[in-house]
């Protein structure tokens, strides 16, 4: 049980974590702090906070524990403003889809501080953004990623994987740099597909009209193309390296297969294409429940 | 009301179509005829077809309306095997995802009866095949796009539209040449894109770890890459232009995106990507109730 949730950032992830937290019953009091007023007074009409903090400073002031819910790029800037008031008693997590340039931020601004942050990624997220947006239930089920480095307190790092599961997920643990070398591959790299795919279609004299004849594979296949820009440009910058090492594979790939196209190899297109056609057949989306 | 449903091709497509009309009282009989003998004989068990037919032909012979729901490759030959006993007052329709090639297959085979083919494309499916995964509410509230050409008989379109219309479809006209340009760029693509993606993922050493980690985004994204190989790798190489034209476009859409990441243009790329999602957000799938 927390004393007080310092909550920076009550967009959908930040609001729908102080949510969650409080329908468990594991903490007294939100303290909530956003860059924009308009979204803190929202969040405290909704009931996702209790108390409007008018900095990130103040919102950390009297917390056991703390989530950064800001788009990675901030979080460099969000720490140096909280850090006189970060100890080793504070547990500090945040929500970032990267997590090496997060945890290098981290060891430069907290330093000797550093084992009280606990690096998470939560798989999980809506096409739509906000306050107005927050679920109760958003992380329940879910798989949730812990990276920690080995100047993390081992005292924190249980809590952290105590509270996340305790919302319902599964909690994983790998290194920062496994972390964004897999979901380059399975979350970034479909995410930039996604947009050059829209902003190709779009691009064109008839873009509008082949849009309004397409079906549910393009529903689906297209839905991360709605995802929030800002977000996505942060993480698409923070994990370059790593993104467009993924996207040389599939770009390998896409040419192999056209080249079966543009030369009639059927039989060799088929075979490929069944491979491909099992493989993803039997994949499941992993959960608690499948995993356990 | 039709006597005799001539129904060539007992998959997923063409025994949700025979229950469908059955359903909506629209066929006395339906005689039915797949290449593997035992998925006719599977489709008579399951009460999708009335009788077994030995042939192509034989399933024709009494038969007032006719669908192909058959790999597009395999409509010229279908068609020869037909033919002879293909008149002006039967209705002749198919379910492929590629009207250019069907149209080009009837002409030449059908000749002066080519009237009598009604060339559609329902817009709808699934990512499981088979008699087995048959569904009397496959078309309901879905795209049907006709493609007729300049010598298609007016009764025959008419009873086509009447047809699909009576099963919930929401009925389209459109020349073939606009049809595979469009489904290039908003089902082909997305595809070709899809095969290409998990290609690539499962090609590298922790490609399975990879994958192992992915959440809805992912699960979403790559839906489409489940589908059937032979069906695909007809639509793929029957519509080869078309959609080479729209990888290219895509092709290149993506490069521009990789410069604005190579580079750090953060705001350029959140541009871009606002654009792009504005665009997908306001997207609507279109539906029988969302065009009237």
């Amino acid at each position: 049980m927390f004393e007080q949730l310092g909550l920076i950032g009550c967009g959908l992830m930040g609001s729908s974590f102080a949510l969650a937290l409080k329908r468990a019953g594991l903490v007294k009091r939100v303290v909530g702090y956003s860059k924009s007023p308009s979204t803190t007074e929202r969040a405290r009409q909704m009931g996702v906070i209790d108390v409007e903090a008018p900095s990130a400073l103040m919102a950390v002031s009297g917390a056991d524990i703390v989530l950064l819910a800001i788009p990675v790029s901030a979080t460099e800037a969000t720490l140096k403003a909280i850090r006189h008031l970060v100890g080793p008693h504070t547990l500090i997590m945040d929500v970032g889809s990267t997590k090496r340039d997060v945890v290098d931020a981290a060891r430069r601004v907290l330093r000797e501080n550093v084992g009280a942050f606990v690096p998470c990624h939560p798989i999980t997220g809506k096409e739509v953004s906000g306050v107005e947006n927050a679920d109760e239930s958003l992380y329940a089920g879910k798989q949730l990623i812990i990276t920690p480095i080995e100047r993390t307190f081992t005292v924190q790092l249980k809590k952290a994987i105590d509270v996340w599961t305790a919302l319902g997920c599964h909690v994983m643990q790998m290194s920062p740099q496994a972390h964004d070398a897999a979901y380059a591959a399975v979350s970034h790299l479909p995410h930039l597909i996604a947009f050059a795919m829209i902003n190709g279609i779009k691009s064109q004299e008839h873009g509008k009209d082949y849009m309004a004849l397409a079906g549910p594979g393009f529903r689906d296949f297209t839905r991360i193309a709605a995802s929030d820009p800002q977000m996505w440009r942060d993480i698409l910058l923070a994990n370059r390296d790593e993104l467009l090492a993924q996207s040389k594979i599939f770009q390998q790939s896409l040419q192999s297969l056209e080249e079966l196209i543009s030369s009639g190899s059927g039989d060799a297109l088929q075979s490929l294409i069944g491979q491909v056609s099992e493989t993803r057949a039997s994949w499941r989306i992993s959960s608690p429940k499948t995993n356990k």
